[in-house]
């Protein structure tokens, strides 16, 4: 990976997937994972071990990880929130977890049903489980950029968050903007301090509820971020927050940074057609741009000025 | 206005419902012209004078022009492409326009019926007509980042359209990425060049279709640009590039701008009644995001973390 390309998780089989009221049927999941792993992605989160009551859309994670048709090239990734999930993780032979706190104690309470304090401590304990059955882990902190019902969120508490997570082990740290809420002025300076306690890769998980996703990407960019989750189509968002609505579209985010002249390793056309194919399963069209537009080259998507 | 203060130019009466199917009346026209009179908009683009028979959403601008209620806080601009249009918008006393000339021979052809040299001339030659009238003008480059027929554009064609403006007599110059074609890298190479030969005022006229306005918005506020065209709701585009509306929501761009902490002056929640009221005519949903979210304080837009 050079240092300008661009790592993408694609989570629409989690992320997505969970804010969709049609179910989608175990099969289906498998056939949108099987042709998400032809295209390209470094990393695909294939969906939860939470509580199917909490998540119905979630449910049988475990077969879906023994059904998919896996590609050498993928990581294929889990989100966990306790111990029974990664147990459960581990029983089917998952390589890589996420496991996620709040930094909100409203959100957390909704989310998670525990204080932040409870919350972080249960993501560094479940680093230090994923590290003793040698189970790579990244952990992210919800919420950093503001919360619905709290508001604005102290930076020290996302701090002591990312330290303890560094401290346990954990091996990427992810920061999400879980409402939407963040602003590239904002998130530089965020950015900047986080940074500054860790030198691990970071990763954004970016919502674009009020339209600022891709000028934060690109600030993230700017300030040397090169990982970031999204979500094909578009599809995605926290159920637990009304209307929040969802993850950027994989494949604008992907055209986006190959316009900027990014590599991000994704083909376009393949994705195209997923994009296609789960549209035609929801029967309507995803927010994504990319796809509805009449393609110009692909291969050339920047017209990058000549002299 | 201060140095971090930024100039909305609001074009949805003339951007935006020139490219809406269903027409609107001239009370209709002049009812949301009123309304976004009292946004607190440094300047309206009211209409256009072109030929009716190739934009009949824009006829009768001349009556529009006397039936507007003004607000002395306000520029009331308009378009014009040719001399016969400038003497229109004299007739009824216009003071401030707007001319644009293509930097693509394929669009120019399309667009305006000319060469990019004849269009260029032309732009000059109604700068000099603008200026012994007494009229204030800005001028304008069309499809400066990419064309979709043409593909990329040679900067050096844009400076000399751009220093032929400046030595004529333009007040403002304006770029526009006309079909959308702008990613901020190419956007901050190209405001570079542009901002080495032009010490006047640089306003960008952006489009978002592949989802990279706002991207290029903070792109562009980062060149210190502070000046920015949207349309209400996100109405327009360009009628003659299929599918390439539109312009970015003014209400989305003001609550992007006022969540980094610059000043606007635009009122977002007597804006978003301006955007219900249009949503309520056409009978669907205009793409902006902030008028369809639940308000959190309008007054705190951004989630600052605090220390």
């Amino acid at each position: 990976m050079n240092s300008t390309d661009v790592h993408i998780e694609e989570n629409g089989p989690r992320d997505g997937l969970q804010n969709e009221k049609g179910a989608f049927t175990l099969q289906e999941r498998v056939h949108l994972i099987d042709h998400l792993s032809r295209c390209g992605f470094p990393r695909i989160q294939v969906g939860s071990f939470v509580d199917p009551r909490r998540v119905p859309q979630m449910a049988h994670t475990d077969k879906l990880f023994q059904l998919i048709h896996r590609n050498p090239h993928v990581t294929y990734s889990a989100l966990i929130l306790n111990r029974h999930g990664l147990q459960r993780a581990v029983d089917c032979g998952v390589e890589h977890l996420s496991t996620f706190a709040s930094a909100s104690e409203a959100h957390s309470l909704k989310n998670n049903n525990c204080s932040v304090e409870k919350g972080t401590e249960r993501v560094v304990s479940l680093i230090t489980d994923c590290r003793e059955r040698g189970v790579r882990v990244q952990a992210g902190v919800m919420s950093v950029f503001g919360c619905q019902t709290e508001g604005a969120i102290p930076i020290d508490r996302v701090l002591a968050m990312v330290s303890r997570f560094l401290e346990a082990g954990a091996e990427e740290i992810n920061l999400a903007d879980t409402s939407g809420f963040a602003n590239p002025r904002q998130l530089k300076e965020v950015l900047l301090e986080v940074q500054g306690i860790c030198s691990l890769p970071l990763r954004l998980h970016l919502h674009d509820t009020y339209g600022f996703g891709m000028a934060n990407i690109y600030a993230a960019w700017e300030m040397g971020i090169r990982r970031f989750d999204t979500s094909c189509g578009g599809l995605g968002g926290c159920p637990f927050i009304p209307r929040a609505s969802g993850n950027l579209p994989t494949e604008d985010v992907v055209h986006f940074f190959e316009a900027m002249g990014c590599s991000t390793g994704i083909d376009l056309g393949e994705l195209v057609t997923v994009v296609a194919g789960l549209e035609t399963k929801l029967g309507r069209t995803l927010p994504g741009r990319f796809s509805h537009l009449p393609s110009f080259d692909v291969s050339k998507p920047a017209c990058i000025p000549t002299r």
